[in-house]
């Protein structure tokens, strides 16, 4: 986020944003995000509720913040692997498969942090849709390169492909099916995965 | 569900049983399943509390009676499709329509009984493994037939197949994702059941 965005003015007060950031995503692992208030959170963090509130409107812009944070990692992590050279069949197989393990990472290595999720999802949090125009561009790019090596087929449009390639990618994103899905998710992404580059044949 | 399962002792009771369910799911369409406790059933239906506790232990076990005869429904139109004499492809493509529409209509078309489909899944009622051994059964036979009349190719091992086409089918019958996917949900069936159609091509 830049500067203007967050309306910070300094590079003090962006110091104190991340702090405030980092305290709140530690206190959210611990205690759940939906039950702590931004009274517990000043508390714990041994500063002011008014000075929290110079910073963040709300709770839910420091949720936002750490969603962000944590779908901005997952983001970069498959631009890395949309990036490399390898073939498009091998990048769109290791994007089923690093969805699959960040969003189990990240989300849920301790399970309260997933109620964040699930208020991202069930509030229409603005981090939702970005994070999944991210994707559509990642799989749009991958589908198209593979297309144009001749790896894959070309008849079926290409919307309709990368369509019906996000909605079978939803299992691996959706906090409330990576949470159900956590003991075979792995297993779950290479079989998906497999199942699609079949699909994508020519 | 058989006398013996329900433990009721006659066709009175059965009777019974049956407006106790009817009457219970009016309600939960009107006032939601998760606000509504036995007392309040028990007085918009006007019988007593302990009644009703003569036919059921809970107001869960009311729901998953309800959920069960939805899921039900479900289950003998998935049935009648993998029974008819199409093509396998044709079959494959209609069980996710069928799912979808199906899901949609029993669940959706008034969202009050959406939390009853939530409570089966967070609470873990016997009637969601069910339905999806069930679901597993009708996927296992259709790719099985289409193997053996050459529609479909066989080199992939048919567990892994039919597991893999089981993950992209719960975004049509999980109910979370079919209430937050509402609106392209048909679309989306036809999208996913074409690129398992085009993975399954010999």
């Amino acid at each position: 986020m830049t500067p203007s965005e967050t309306g910070q003015r300094g590079p003090a007060e962006h110091a104190r944003r991340e702090q405030i950031i980092e305290a709140a995503n530690e206190h959210f692992r611990h205690y759940g995000y939906t039950k702590t208030t931004v009274a517990d959170l000043a508390k714990a963090i041994g500063l002011s509720t008014a000075y929290i509130y110079k910073f963040f409107d709300s709770k839910r812009a420091i949720g936002e913040a750490i969603c962000s944070i944590c779908l901005g990692k997952i983001a970069s992590e498959l631009r890395k692997i949309a990036d490399d050279d390898r073939s498009a069949a091998d990048r769109l197989r290791r994007v089923f498969r690093a969805l699959a393990e960040n969003g189990a990472e990240l989300f849920f290595h301790d399970r309260k942090l997933h109620d964040i999720t699930v208020a991202a999802q069930t509030e229409g949090w603005q981090t939702v849709p970005k994070h999944e125009a991210m994707l559509l561009e990642i799989v749009r790019r991958i589908v198209r390169e593979g297309r144009e090596a001749g790896e894959f087929e070309r008849k079926t449009p290409m919307d309709e492909t990368c369509h019906a390639i996000m909605v079978v990618l939803q299992p691996f994103h959706h906090p409330i099916l990576l949470a159900q899905n956590l003991d075979s998710l792995n297993e779950d992404a290479a079989a998906v995965a497999n199942l699609v580059l079949r699909s994508l044949a020519p």
